[in-house]
């Protein structure tokens, strides 16, 4: 089902095997729609799709089938889909089950090519649901259909050229500018309800059910490039294709017209993810794993359907904050704190006003007014004085973002602020966003602001909640699009060896082989070489310098300080000759005298450093995970780690350093200096693209990476590479 | 204006020198009232006030004073309090900041006792205002008065046989059973109308502003013993006195009739302390220390108005529940998942069901029904089916809190859902919450369970995070009452010592005498001895064992390193002869031969364990403040380290240990054994006792207490004093 996932077709520049970019604009624009399963019963599905479709005012013509009735909503209904004399662009089936499967292959001879299975009965309900529904994608495949569903609500496009409401909802939501898309039917009624009194509305609408061939990915970038669509918001179970996902939502949310995606991801816990098997019959990933895939690929991951709402208000405003740094005008000193304290949780700066825009206020504003951030305008204020304040900050290049709270006073004339806001909107540059905290006293300004189309909120904290997510989406924007780095790397020679290890019966690779693998990878390795006889490791640890460290090295012999095949800091000649010698006598009598040995591993002892771990586990349906954490207790124990898909680019692997918790120890603290943060990104770009370029390697740990000072570059010091086993 | 915190005279049982516990009943109660100021201009505060009180249905008398008015609101004026010929239990005041002093004298000679200072202009607006704001406070300690602001809008109580609004708000509140206290008077002002929209409703007001006399402590007293009052609301910007404000919470969250606290303290960042302090003119604690305060008080700290509501709408059920597991019943797949992403998110759990239940929901629901929990009662369900799902949870035993999730989909009954789900709240004894999923389309449904006052919430995350703080709460109250431990200290010979080190002005007290006070009260130490001669250190090292520690000892000898006068890992008798003649002569060779020598301590040298630190910072407004964090970078660098207010419980001690991010490795990693987590908290309630006992002790570390596999104990082997200068 995955189309490129686990798929080893990886291209040399990263970019990730595409998948077929689906034409779905007939689906959503269709002249024709067949309404299969079609009924005159009030109150069953059958009837409330043809209802909605002509009730909507759909501008195509409306086929029902149904061989019993004459006509549904006084639309001719015709017996089956082959006796419309018609190209029908769309067919939606109602079918039970198990009559789905030839109502697909009757549409498809009848020439049509888009599908919405509206039926249940699929995989949600084991496994000859399952059945049926691989014979339905069977057939997509082979007859080149897109189908959406089944087990879904249907689909909407609110665009007046087309009009289109081809689901079972209530009533047709509000033209607007965010396009749904929905694996949970039942949330999709629940949000087009709350939609209603958020003043909120929608350019397309996708309930996509088991997403059986059409996935999210595919909707994703058909409301990427629909003009009439500004902001996404999703709700997924799961994502079928990790890395299909991550390349479209990347180019969506950081290419020349970025959209935000806002999406709720479910099944965040063991325990939610139970629950989302058993309603969709799909496997979750872990949830770390989406977090890390979401922030990879730029999408806004909220918690809630309320964070939804509050992120949608904001972001239905166009105009995007230069920064962080935030003024905040108030007319009560106790929620300017409670604005303030929100400013700085949700990562916002408090604007330090310019010289002259303190001489404005002071000239304009009470004398116990504060004219620090936040500008207290006093209980008292009317619109007036909000205007002065609002004129005053409106031009202080120190502000990228203005909030305007208003508290119902006794006095408080909220209409008209509100409309001193909207006003202030049409001339502004910065985002501005309002709070009117109350209900009912407030509730004239507040309509007011809405009518100005001024993102509006009850309480401070949404208010900077949603602001902060939009700056901080405003940064991602203005990132420069980071490169894929591409290494000189002796590919072939990496596949070679792999491809004799592996025939071989070897699934976890010696330490011997895997610094070969590394070397060819560039990664900087700590000097070594095989010495096969006393007299070779002599002429070694001279040229290589002491101390020296020395391993036994054979194909079999992995446990080699069992076998007394190690031996460390060795400072001279004698030593190293000893070593050699009963290196080899003691793994001959641990191992027997036909043990096959390749020689002594002589390799520099290393000074110490930071211990570092990367790593990477491939995810069968995500592909390559690489990970990257502090050595010792603060992966194993603390489990301080982070996660990126690979393949990673190059800003990702310093986000990824940076963004486990005890960073601050690669930082320097007790006076340490600080360690080389660029030389352990270069070393992740580096696994990025071997894990990336060979598909056979299912597991890697590079651990430790001994991490030096900053300028002085990180070694790897031990590793451990397993094969898959196909 | 602290009454205890920085006052040493805490009583020995480590309860605190209690505040006066003052009678406030007469304030809230009141037979007369006298409003000073009391204005006929329209839109004045001076006018709201009269009338807020006669047309709220004030139940006593009201006296309008002002000297040019002949009556206000049809009641006749008077010139001044003094003219009134009847005794005034409250006198609200209004006037002009500088005409307060002398309204107060007045009131205080015609015998009233409580006064509402409304007026603004006092600490607020600078050191003018504040010492007129210290002379008013004089005069209510001298006469005996209890004031409630200034820079206050008033207070309020509901009670239908008092029926008092004394403030300025818009309108009166509707009765309910929660009390509000706010430092804020803007604030107040908006939560009474968000509370419009939340079918909540309040017992008592009180907005108390800049709190020069009646502080948050006497209010929460207050509303402790106020038998309409079920849950407190506070916003505070600054705890006025953190110790007793400590044990008033912990009274009435833990007593016998416990009350949950919701608090709202702003300020929790830097930035947002300086807004407190400009705005209120009071300087705000650290966040930690507040953080500290309230968990350790079992207040709830809350992070926004929508959470104080979302958590009153909760705990205005009654019904407490038995515990953690929950049930989730739900009519759709995707906000089941939602709402057990949550369940887990909040630190609930999911009600694993007997399988009697299952049985009882087998027979009841369709076929394709889920009957694991969350029990998908299917999108087309009707009430029938609801009450059948209600009916067989509510009888679980492994049930202890009940989910009702409703999405409007075509057929879905809200209404009748409402009032299925009313009807089990009067026969299930476990909390039920309800949610459901929308706005017009659930209107009739909600307002069916708000008349049935079942707890409502529009979203799931919002119902399972009020649901979670209630059992977290249910909880805390059932906690056995935890005991200040006391132990057989030797006070008097510490506060010899002490005194004899003050007098001696050494502000740093040396290792051999901090070692002393930890001795008198029972810390676990490293085995010492202090030698005068070569022959008695050999001595004592053969006493103590070997190896040893040898470090030098004189009342000013505080760098002992720096000056040869620490010697380690000594291994026998004549080690220890030579280094204590070579750090005899180093010392006197570095610091002058009259450098005034005790001798030199003889230590044993202690096995490696694990490193923490205890700490003791005395902060001016709370008292001393204990720390505990695990050594090293993860205090200093990490900052993973937690507080608690001294005098602390036995539990508290235990809760600081576990409440650090790297408790883990105090629980045994990678096959250690755990750590001695009992004498550490034993370590920590000593402390407690002795800075308690010890206000002359104005910081204390010791760094490291090392700490062994359990059962095997904690040592002291560094520790350092600090005596107040005063």
């Amino acid at each position: 089902m995955a189309r490129s996932a686990a798929n080893p077709a990886v291209q040399a520049d990263g970019s990730g095997a595409q998948s077929r970019v689906r034409d779905l604009e007939p689906l959503f624009a269709p002249k024709s729609i067949a309404v299969i399963g079609a009924s005159r019963t009030p109150g069953t599905v059958g009837s409330a799709i043809p209802s909605n479709l002509i009730l909507g005012g759909y501008t195509g013509v409306v086929y029902p089938v149904n061989p019993k009735a004459k006509s549904i909503m006084g639309a001719r209904c015709v017996p089956s889909i082959s006796a419309i004399d018609d190209h029908v662009d769309l067919a939606v089936i109602i079918l039970p089950a198990p009559a789905v499967e030839k109502a697909v292959l009757e549409a498809a001879d009848h020439g049509t090519k888009h599908l919405v299975i509206i039926s249940a009965g699929f995989k949600e309900v084991g496994e000859e649901g399952a059945q049926r529904e691989r014979r339905i994608k069977a057939i997509a495949d082979e007859r080149g259909l897109s189908i959406i569903g089944p087990n879904c609500l249907g689909v909407i496009n609110t665009a007046p050229d087309v009009r289109m409401n081809a689901s079972f909802g209530r009533d047709m939501p509000r033209p607007g500018r965010i396009g749904l898309i929905s694996q949970s039917g039942a949330l999709c009624t629940a949000l087009l309800d709350y939609a209603k009194g958020h003043h909120l509305g929608f350019s397309r609408f996708i309930s996509f059910g088991n997403k059986c061939d059409v996935t999210e990915v595919d909707l994703l970038r058909c409301l990427a490039s629909d003009r009439n669509t500004d902001i996404i918001m999703m709700y997924v179970e799961d994502i079928s294709d990790g890395q299909a996902f991550v390349n479209a939502a990347y180019e969506i949310t950081h290419g020349s017209n970025p959209k935000p995606i806002l999406a709720i991801k479910t099944g965040r816990t063991p325990q939610g993810a139970a629950a989302a098997a058993s309603h969709t019959g799909s496997m979750a990933g872990s949830d770390e794993v989406y977090d890390a895939i979401m922030t990879q690929a730029g999408v806004i991951r909220v918690e809630s359907v309320e964070d939804l709402f509050d992120l949608a208000e904001i972001f239905s405003d166009p105009v995007m904050p230069a920064g962080r740094r935030t003024a905040i005008i108030t007319n009560a000193g106790g929620p300017g704190i409670m604005a303030t304290d929100a400013c700085i949780r949700y990562g916002l700066q408090l604007s330090k006003f310019a010289d002259y825009t303190i001489k404005s206020l002071k000239f304009q504003m009470p004398p116990t007014s504060s004219l620090k951030n936040p500008v207290d305008v006093i209980g008292d204020a009317r619109h007036d004085r909000y205007r002065a304040a609002l004129d005053a900050i409106a031009a202080d290049e120190n502000v990228d973002n203005i909030m305007v709270l208003v508290t119902p006073q006794s006095m408080t004339p909220d209409a008209e602020i509100g409309q001193v806001v909207g006003e202030a909107k049409g001339f502004c540059t910065k985002p501005i966003v309002a709070c009117m905290m109350g209900a009912a006293d407030v509730a004239e300004g507040v309509e007011k602001l809405h009518s100005y189309k001024v993102p509006t909120y009850p309480f401070p904290e949404n208010a900077m909640r949603a602001l902060a997510a939009k700056a901080r989406f405003a940064e991602w924007t203005r990132t420069p699009h980071s490169r894929f780095v591409q290494y000189d790397a002796d590919k072939a020679a990496v596949e070679k060896l792999l491809e004799e290890e592996f025939k071989a019966g070897r699934k976890q690779i010696v330490e011997l082989k895997a610094l070969e693998v590394f070397r060819h990878y560039g990664f900087s390795l700590v000097p070594y070489a095989l010495a096969k006889t006393a007299d070779e490791a002599v002429a070694a640890a001279a040229k290589i310098g002491y101390p020296v460290v020395m391993k036994i090295s054979g194909p079999k012999i992995l446990h080699k300080t069992d076998v007394g095949g190690v031996k460390l800091n060795l400072r001279d000649e004698a030593s190293v000759r000893a070593a050699f010698d009963g290196m080899i006598a003691s793994v001959k009598d641990k191992m027997g005298d036909d043990v096959e040995i390749w020689g002594v591993l002589i390799q520099k002892m290393l000074p110490p450093g930071k211990e570092t771990i990367l790593g990477m586990s491939r995810d069968e349906r995500f592909g390559p995970l690489i990970m990257f954490g502090l050595g010792g207790i603060y992966t194993e124990a603390l489990k301080d780690v982070s996660f990126r898909l690979a393949p990673i680019r190059e800003n990702s692997a310093y986000v990824m350093v940076r963004s486990i918790r005890s960073y601050k120890l690669l930082e320097g603290v007790r006076g340490e200096p600080p360690s080389d943060v660029p030389a352990i990104a270069d070393a992740l770009c580096r696994l990025s693209q071997l894990v990336t370029e060979h598909p056979r390697i299912k597991e890697l740990d590079i651990n430790p990476l001994i991490v030096y000072p900053q300028g002085k570059g990180v070694v790897v010091a031990d590793a451990r590479i397993i094969l898959s086993e196909k």
